[in-house]
């Protein structure tokens, strides 16, 4: 494995310095979990501000992106050269310690750093909102009532290209202090999961149709 | 009900333009999101960068908390008289349309902005750590390692009153264009649940033990 390719290199603003232990620098693994999640955080100053706006995000090689309305803050606001901080973060499990100290989370975080570009060509809009549908549902895309030219010109896409990159896992039981490993109390992890609910269709439908494929 | 009391009102930072008709200013339903989730996301600048850091939160009262190592960024960060925005996001279902343009998220997200105070007092510290505690699994306290005088200190705990806020949400069935609604492919919401899974115990301990109650 070429380290040189997927791995990242720590830059001053991505050296973790608290928990070091548990930073990654695996693209792959960066990678499968934005690809595996739907949700991030883009933070970014307006008006000497910061914000946060939540945002579905999806990838494209080695580019992350986001969409909405051409004025939305999550474009309008992050579309101004200034380098912005995308994160997204997720639990996997409580993580029940024998002292308060050492209860934590097992979770997944990202942080993506970069000066995102707005994108311009109409046809580059039209293929990443397939990518985007894609992501959600495979095939949904090509049975859809088509994408209109005003629906793309109203859609505004960022794009941001994934190098400078902070990405910390904890997996695993509590670390407790030696002396308490008999502490008569429960340890151990309680595990979070997630699943896709019984689908509920659209009142306005009378026929049957074929669920979505794969949400994700 | 006071509605004075009851609900937030918008200052320049929060009055949400786009989507203004998915506004919440219910401050039972803020807080109830508070408390029913575990993730926010702070939004701050360090060195005139943006930094978004995934944190656990939780309530008592009118503030907001969350904590860290004395030093970590999430505390440290915080604690410099900047206005920052804390960001909590949850999915709550994908809404397939018959259109890509009108796909959309089942959400709630809130964003609170206020200066934070950082706890001096350990007492109050103390009580916080047991909220905190308490949020993940009722009962859990009073059963623990008691907390030290040491571990109280190395813990830095933030506070911010919540009274800056914009709440927003979407429920519901896809709104596509009326000319759409017979296109033939399955439109509806693919809801996404959480819930916890079996809880797995640390492999140091032999002995059974009760299973924490109600984790949150």
């Amino acid at each position: 494995m070429n380290t040189a390719v997927n791995t990242f290199q720590p830059t001053a603003l991505t050296t973790i310095r608290r928990g070091a232990k548990r930073a990654s620098f695996d693209k792959e693994a960066l990678y499968q979990f934005i690809d595996t999640t739907l949700l991030c955080f883009i933070g970014f100053t307006h008006n000497e501000q910061v914000r946060v706006i939540p945002t579905c995000q999806w990838r494209d090689g080695d580019y992350i992106y986001w969409h909405g309305h051409a004025k939305a803050g999550n474009v309008a606001g992050t579309n101004n050269q200034q380098k912005v901080c995308i994160t997204i973060g997720e639990i996997d499990g409580l993580v029940m310690a024998r002292s308060a100290f050492h209860h934590s989370i097992n979770y997944h975080s990202a942080m993506i750093y970069g000066v995102p570009e707005l994108i311009a060509d109409p046809h580059e809009k039209r293929d990443q909102l397939k990518k985007l549908i894609d992501k959600i549902s495979i095939n949904r895309w090509d049975n859809l009532r088509p994408i209109t030219d005003k629906e793309i010109q109203a859609t505004g896409i960022m794009k941001l290209h994934i190098e400078e990159v902070s990405f910390k896992l904890r997996t695993g039981n509590p670390i407790d202090d030696e002396e308490d490993t008999n502490w008569p109390i429960w340890a151990g992890v309680i595990p979070l999961e997630k699943q896709w609910g019984t689908p509920v269709q659209d009142a306005l439908q009378t026929s049957t149709y074929a669920l979505p494929e794969s949400p994700l």
